[in-house]
């Protein structure tokens, strides 16, 4: 199975193209959008978070609700595109309007002076558009009807906050589908409640300070059957896999 | 550079991403439309040919008429979806449209049988609604948009039939724009006046007998650099990437 | 399954590893020489290939006689190797050695003049020792090795010339087995004797005249069962990863 | 550019192909040498490493001490073959000699399990021998051709273990070469010597425990070029395939 994605954060829409994904799988579309839902949550967002209320759209795979071994096409449309349609114009526009919203001065930490060089821009707004965190929504989808594979198995996949800056949590066994609900209804996906009482208290602490704080997040699956990945070639290890796919999201770095 | 392409011949839109594309090549979008419609004309084509003008939205990877560096989304849509959203549709229908349209019997020669197998189908229409020759349209979009990159490395590419059924053209050496033009202007793509005349009386005659033809097509690409390719590895083979691209086109074969 | 293979003309070893190999396959040492020794054999064949006796070495992945899963790599050592520690030594040399046997004019037809202007070499040595025919050798071993895997699953594979320059077989239907059979005796892989005895003529004529001659051989695969490749997208269409593989081999060109 | 490796912990030798090397860059062989003697030193190792003293044989794609653009073939002999020919013999053996040195019981946190599920084998040697981290020297040679392609560039590649157990070093500011040379002469590549004093304490206590310590090791590349990797699709990130790389090496795992 492979995927690509595509689309800027202010562009018209994201794409996303799924290959190889089993025939005969039953697609839960509002499932999809429940997901696309939880990546807009979180205590602390900025305000881009609550203007998006992202769908995803299936235009090519899925028949009558079931996929059909053909690549799955997934489109989630930019619901401010009106506002952009000039600034992020795909054809060429006239008059002044391409210095505006132009963007001159790369950001620390983000991918601007890389891709500036490496893709020669000089609008820094032609890398930002495709390095933003926006460019998740994809995967969260992409990931969304992945799970629906999962979920076929018997698999079920459940993540927790376990610290955020200096605060831990205090660890319990929990069944997975305890951590699954006690989660989804905590505003930082933590289950220790008095850890996050102060999780909050520090979040609005940097806030205040103009800063931010990292944290550790831990996903639990299972069900999962013996022998995904394999030990005898060193990029088919699932270690090194799951490694990539969760340092290739922005801002994510080993401790 | 890759590419993947998702889309039903039927269903709402045929899709592409192409990944790797360099930076600040001017796309003309004109000639990706100009290039879709030489895709749709031809001798003796069927009616759907006909019905179907097809024309490519840039969704991604360009602005201002200009590559980023990001992957290039494109999509066709299907002009006629109106008439297909129930047989069609994404989602799980009611009553007894499912049945609408049904195929129930492979075609010789085509990915049916082998299709319906492999993906567990009953409905056939859900292996021909990918195999068919409309999934060409989105291989000849970004076909499109690569040979812009070619063009701005003055490469130029041309092709004529040389053969149909049993006619052969007589050579003729001439200089590679008179071959574009020329065969652009010719029903059949063929230089030979004479031999085209022949050509044209052996396909309606096979029509008349509800056969087709086969027959060779000449490709001339002028102006490539040397080193494309390499002889280092059984997979970078020019030679065998050529032969892949064009044999995994529905109904080519060696001859 | 993939595989890489390496190793010069004339240097000490060609070498090979085979990924995705499945387990529990009982491999025969035997076969894999006996196609090594078939490679070799050809009506008109050159000197070099009389004085090769090819024999391959597994030094990875097979334990006992049967695959573990593990990659499989694969030697055949250049048995005429003293004879070239000097010209193709791996480490640097003293003295004019460099010059011996250097080759400064590129061959037409050969991957000569693009290798050496891609890899940028006076000495056309350092490409041609890559691209000769000998480089098959490995194709072939990795091919013995797979063949093992398809006979386990009852499938038979055969071949046969068709055609040499302008002298083409009386075609007659035959078991698969026969088509084995008689092929292995025939100096030219051909069916037809009467139709073998005019291309050895042409043959001779060929080489007398300095030049050599065309053909087509077909392969008939017995066995394969429905749904190997796909339809869904391009790169996995059957048609096309053969015509890779075969292309990709020197001197094979589509007629 | 990609890699394969093959071979067996015990088997009669390693073996790994380099594809896509440029052409021309010059090999220091001893070079190769010394990062796998480097691989083999560290206080507080096995008996095991001890007995090895590898050596790197390359065996294609170098001439005269300069890669040609080929695919490099790297060899590295087991000094202690002799002993192993019975237990780990590639072609069938007789009598009980099977049942010798055979694994029955899974080590945990080991591949043993999941791979004799995976691959279907009895005898968890077949799994052991290629997932134990003898796998990693053939990582190290590959990776030591490579850094003769970075140190062409300029680049430098130190590292050092900044903690081990609860003992973490005093940063300090060092230049590069300073960084390289003392961790160098470091029996646990540790700066710091008040720290490596308790880290050497540390791990003689764990010893005699019978445990091991856990520990964060530091890499500091200088002169890399701006635009690595890419931002514009998942499996491009730089951060994404560095943490492949790493955390597909056996026992490497995030703090």
């Amino acid at each position: 199975m492979r995927y690509l994605t595509a689309g800027e954060t202010h562009g018209p829409q994201l794409t996303a193209i799924i290959e190889g994904f089993p025939s005969n799988v039953t697609i839960d579309f509002e499932e999809i959008n429940f997901q696309l839902g939880r990546r807009q949550k979180g205590y602390g967002r900025g305000r881009r978070m609550q203007i998006e209320k992202d769908t995803a759209n299936i235009v090519g795979g899925v028949r009558h609700g079931k996929t059909t071994g053909a690549p799955i096409a997934l489109v989630v449309e930019n619901n401010d595109w009106k506002h952009w349609t000039s600034v992020m114009n795909i054809e060429p526009i006239e008059g002044n309007d391409e210095t505006k919203r132009r963007v001159n001065r790369p950001r620390p930490g983000h991918a601007d002076l890389n891709g500036g060089l490496k893709y020669n821009q000089r609008d820094l707004r032609n890398i930002l558009e495709r390095s933003s965190a926006r460019e998740t929504t994809m995967r969260v989808a992409t990931g969304a009807v992945a799970r629906q594979l999962l979920a076929a198995f018997g698999i079920k996949v459940a993540s927790q906050v376990v610290r955020i800056g200096e605060v831990e949590v205090q660890r319990q066994e929990l069944p997975i589908e305890d951590l699954i609900r006690i989660t989804e209804e905590s505003p930082l996906r933590v289950v220790d409640k008095e850890a996050e009482a102060r999780m909050i208290a520090a979040i609005d602490a940097a806030k205040e300070d103009g800063d931010t704080l990292g944290g550790i997040v831990e996903c639990v699956i299972e069900g999962v059957p013996v022998g995904l990945g394999s030990h005898v070639q060193w990029d088919r290890k699932l270690d090194g896999r799951i490694a990539q796919a969760v340092l290739s999201i922005q801002a994510f770095k080993g401790c």
